[in-house]
């Protein structure tokens, strides 16, 4: 099988990294406008060949876009206009109403399915992919009705040998879901990194005092806004609506502390406590 | 030399592990008010044995504090008032003003130094103990003036034996800055947490989607009670400031959202992306 993969950034090289060492593809196309990307992916063998959009979809069995949300939305469109019926093509962004809604009157809509991995990291680019990236972690396959029964068997080929567990959705609720799970760490992460570069003026000593704890909170922080500004921008809504809910929770913390309620703050540690069971589940 | 740990559980028992390992102490007599985490400490050989507070401190060259900050303030001058001249007492408390304060016109005060290691995990109890655990972490020795240089000098030794880096800090700037770059990821993290299991009911959806960049954010909302609150009541007025400002941040990512201010929402994220730089000197 030959594929295409549009953004050969974290993702879309750690996917092809991964696919070429379980030997399910013969052969990649790297597409991308940053040419420096290209060729480094060219260099560390993820993909096989540099190629325009055109070549490169004409001649996939499978096209992947692995770009930003926003980018993804208006390229596919034209990536469904270039693609016979017996191509497929599947994303993997991190929001998915807005791109299945992008095509949903689309004549090719059902050679499309949207699919998110639920794996990344605050790195960006080529060098930073990794073919055991995805193992172990969440796929998901939004509004597969919506999809061919071939193409949809094509993408679960991919998800499995991408040795991740198959989670099927809906985008709507994918969307709400991911706003709890990973949108809001994000911000989260960011805020506290404004927090501290704000106040603590002595980097110095940021850099001297950061504790494991601190580098796990603020790690997110790294993260890039090409790839998040457009996720905050298409789940907009969910995002608010946690974000809200995130700062009331910070200021029942503050209340607590301010009326020197401390059994009240051990009420609130003690229920934040039981995520533990939850993640430990895994 | 024989030293005396109070408290085995994480910290003090990773004291332990690594002070045995590069064989600077000869015998540790464990105490603790949990007998289960005494037995538990004897079994991994953690400690040589399990004895009172009376017998312990008698024997002792160093006496080791490891209990929560507000157990620790308040058992400090009791443990100075049982030794001589020629043992010395540490501790290795998250906040160090209360404990300092509370001995400031100790007699013996000066046989005192007061200690943070800046290294925790969210797990509890001799059995999470690990002796590598401090390596290469930052090690606070705070108000060194008020130590007799004996004393100091031993408590230095003990910091490099457990291969940190020494710090030398004022007790109330030291608790300014841990505010920033410890406490409030825990109460960022504890928030999360609550957030996510207030507005995401499904459980299993939590634990099916939760991707590493979740995991990381949330992991710190697992540490217990017994070692937090104490720390937040000590530090009140520092951790209050250090909240509201990140409230305040919080609140600029959701006007950017409110009013799609993207460019503003990129700033803010290009902003926080420069804690990379500062965390990625270590």
């Amino acid at each position: 099988m030959k594929i295409s993969i549009i953004g050969v950034g974290l993702i879309g090289g750690s996917i092809a990294l991964k696919l070429k060492k379980k030997g399910i593809v013969d052969f990649i196309y790297g597409i991308d406008n940053n040419n420096e990307h290209l060729s480094e992916a060219l260099n560390l063998k993820i993909i096989d060949a540099k190629v325009n959009l055109e070549y490169g979809i004409k001649n996939s069995d499978l096209v992947i876009l692995a770009i930003p949300v926003d980018a993804a939305r208006k390229l596919l469109p034209d990536v469904l206009d270039l693609i016979s019926e017996n191509q497929t093509v599947m994303d993997a962004g991190s929001t998915k109403s807005g791109i299945v809604n992008a095509v949903k009157n689309h004549p090719k809509r059902s050679r499309f399915v949207a699919f998110h991995p639920m794996w990344g990291t605050e790195n960006s680019g080529p060098a930073s992919a990794v073919s055991e990236s995805f193992s172990g972690k969440a796929g998901v396959i939004c509004n597969k009705e919506q999809s061919d029964k071939d193409a949809l068997n094509l993408v679960e080929k991919i998800v499995e040998s991408l040795d991740m567990h198959l989670i099927y959705m809906n985008a709507e609720d994918h969307d709400v879901h991911t706003a709890y799970i990973s949108h809001i760490s994000h911000i989260t992460s960011y805020a506290l990194a404004n927090t501290v570069l704000e106040k603590e003026r002595e980097e110095e000593t940021i850099f001297q005092l950061a504790s494991s704890g601190f580098s796990s909170t603020v790690r997110l922080a790294k993260s890039h806004p090409e790839m998040w500004v457009p996720i905050f921008k298409q789940n907009k809504e969910n995002v608010l609506d946690v974000l809200n809910e995130h700062i009331f929770q910070l200021k029942k913390f503050k209340a607590a502390l301010e009326k020197e309620n401390f059994e009240y703050l051990e009420e609130l540690i003690l229920n934040a406590n039981k995520i533990r069971g939850i993640l430990d589940k895994k």
